[in-house]
């Protein structure tokens, strides 16, 4: 698993980074169990706490309009700052259960509260699974008694296992990180990409570290690497209605990371690589995905670069080219031009460094070479506006469109 | 071809109007000719004209930033209101060409102003097929000539042929519409459905009468009936490079339409249901297509209704379930919530008439007349925002995510 874990081009492992074979920073403890919400008996019910009392933490959740009930529990009544523990269930997403889901959230919060002895307002809930139907909550809550015995400190591939859903492979890392005042680890478990499955939603990532961290350091860090990661990235360009990101820091390792310091810099640099990672092998496991695009774009404003990106990394026409390995580098120009209306732009398009097209207009290339070139496990699309200052840029990674994403959403039942 | 036009249950054939077997309206005639820009030899360059020396005209062009020469050429150097002729090719989009591609269209117009007689300002071109290569120019000009010389009356089948790429059938109309103070006749020809293809892009519509109306009203005519047409349905999000609907009008059927009067009613009646019936044909023709989808979102204000609209007709996951008649109602939630971003609204969803979801929460239903319902080949999905005053209302026509269209944008090359 983590031997290789910065297996992509664009992340690289940042210096004092080592890679672990697996195992939670001191002060915390995991377990997944099997409570039947998965058809198949595998793990389903997660539980994660720390026992260090001065945890701290930080959150990320969904912006959809339409809020599953945990995520909209864990907005309510928990403490964010201050989370201990969480309790996350796969099989169901609790989301479109309208008061019943809420209650069942709540239920859950207060049997891992009960379990743990750590308030309900450290306690975070998490789901991810079927949308719109309600939560089977005696199970969940059986499963939550069964991992409660099962915690320890090297649960955490049982954990990963319990969140995943059709997930192709693990999506998890435990990390050695040397700063300046002393070594901590940090460690993650992820699932999913976006709404990429049928009946299962959501993007869940949970990270930790027994560094010590003020929470709003915790959440400046959180914030900044999670627009640099999971925010970066589409496999169908579909928000889910679950989406988690948490982070805790038990500070268990003693090592203290003040705001704005060297220890501050070199932990953000090695949760910035972790968290683009694990973002980039969400893209690579995107239902049927055999090759993952990076889109840049330059030129404009942010929101014009933005929404250029976008609309490249979301074209089912790109998509598709990706998946067989066609340069058709007309349907970059088509996905750019269609967002960018009834103002004229220029083009310059370079794939995998060859420029095809300037200043709106064809270039001579060399086709043979550019066909081979799109072949590989990650193709890059630069992408220049032409549109003077300001110069803004932004990337975008993203999955292919393939035969079996349509299998997958659309013959599961037959 | 003509005979049951009127296809979908969306669409009402409107009292008063005949559907012909073909034929143009007086004052046109069209031709098709094979010169050689489609690899199979079929008719790939088409040529009309009205005789009507009175004849009045309205268009419509795609809003892309990224525009092809021949659009770019119509809107600088064309009378659009008094458009005489109309000189169109497959096989090459003339996009993303520059200079050189603006200069061939222009060759275009110059050859196709000489054959005809009729002044450049009067004579459209237009483009359809791969983008990013430089439009063959001569072989454009031989098939003007050829066409020139094949022009008749009933040409229409043939230049219908000749705008279309990879069209699974002809999207052709001839109808007689009685108008209170006179029969005229009403043609049109389509082709394609947005950038539905592997190398070829591209909506188009020529649409005649007979009737004589002054540029403003014909003008009026063609936005109106545009924005509820072609500008509700998507195939794949993608907006082309190249779409292009010119509406001609030779006056030659002595009936005058003035504004506002019951002739223009009856007129735009008749021109509202041809090119919704056309829009939906382009939609049933969405690559590998099986059925079509309705999604109609009540509630908020416009803009509101639109994102959540678009955002339901552009999922690739609701795509896919239509293709596979599989009512999953979990992934509208999803897909609405996905555009209405941080503020949560509690939606009302029913599929084909049966409520699923009340208030956010899930109803009970029949699953299996519901599961029997969605695998009709045109299915319909209404939403309720419940977002208070104003109750705006809008809808999107779509067609599914399949199996053939994957093959069609990734695999053709293997």
């Amino acid at each position: 698993m983590t031997a290789g874990f910065f297996s992509s081009r664009w992340v690289a492992r940042p210096d004092g980074v080592t890679e672990l074979d697996g195992g939670l920073p001191r002060g915390f403890r995991a377990a997944g169990a099997a409570a039947g919400l998965k058809r198949d008996g595998a793990l389903d019910v997660g539980l994660l706490v720390s026992d260090g009392e001065r945890t701290t933490s930080a959150a990320r959740f969904t912006r959809s309009g339409v809020v599953a009930a945990p995520v909209q529990l864990c907005r309510e009544r928990c403490d964010l700052g201050h989370l201990r523990a969480v309790a996350v269930n796969a099989g169901n997403a609790n989301a479109a259960t309208g008061v019943p889901g809420f209650e069942s959230a709540g239920a859950t919060q207060i049997a891992a509260s009960r379990l743990t002895g750590i308030d309900p307002a450290g306690v975070a809930v998490g789901s991810t699974g079927v949308i719109g139907v309600q939560l089977p909550v005696d199970r969940v809550l059986s499963g939550l008694e069964a991992a409660r015995e099962l915690l320890r400190p090297d649960g955490d591939r049982d954990f990963a296992a319990a969140i995943q859903t059709t997930d192709a492979f693990e999506k998890r890392a435990a990390l050695q990180v040397r700063l300046p005042s002393g070594a901590v680890r940090l460690s993650a478990q992820c699932k999913g990409a976006g709404m990429i499955s049928p009946n299962f939603a959501t993007m869940l990532c949970f990270v930790q570290t027994d560094a010590a961290l003020d929470p709003a350091t915790a959440d400046l860090l959180l914030g900044v690497t999670v627009k640099r990661s999971f925010d970066r990235i589409s496999v169908d360009g579909q928000l889910s209605t679950n989406d988690t990101a948490i982070l805790m820091c038990s500070g268990e390792s003693g090592v203290e990371v003040a705001p704005e310091s060297p220890d501050e810099l070199a932990l953000g640099e090695a949760l910035d690589a972790l968290l683009r990672q694990l973002a980039l092998l969400i893209v690579k496991d995107g239902e049927g995905s055999k090759r993952v695009g990076r889109v840049v774009v330059r030129g404009g404003d942010g929101e014009t670069v933005e929404r250029a990106a976008r609309a490249v990394a979301n074209s089912p026409l790109v998509k598709a080219a990706l998946h067989g390995g066609d340069p058709n580098w007309g349907r970059i120009a088509q996905a750019v031009g269609g967002v960018l209306l009834d103002v004229p732009v220029e083009l310059d398009i370079a794939i995998e460094g060859v420029p095809v097209c300037e200043a709106g207009g064809v270039r001579p290339y060399d086709e043979q070479a550019l066909a081979q070139a799109v072949t590989k496990a990650e193709v890059e699309y630069a992408i220049g506006l032409n549109d003077g200052e300001p110069r803004a840029e932004t990337e975008v990674f993203f999955s292919d469109l393939s035969h079996e994403y349509v299998s997958i959403n659309a013959d599961y039942r037959t």
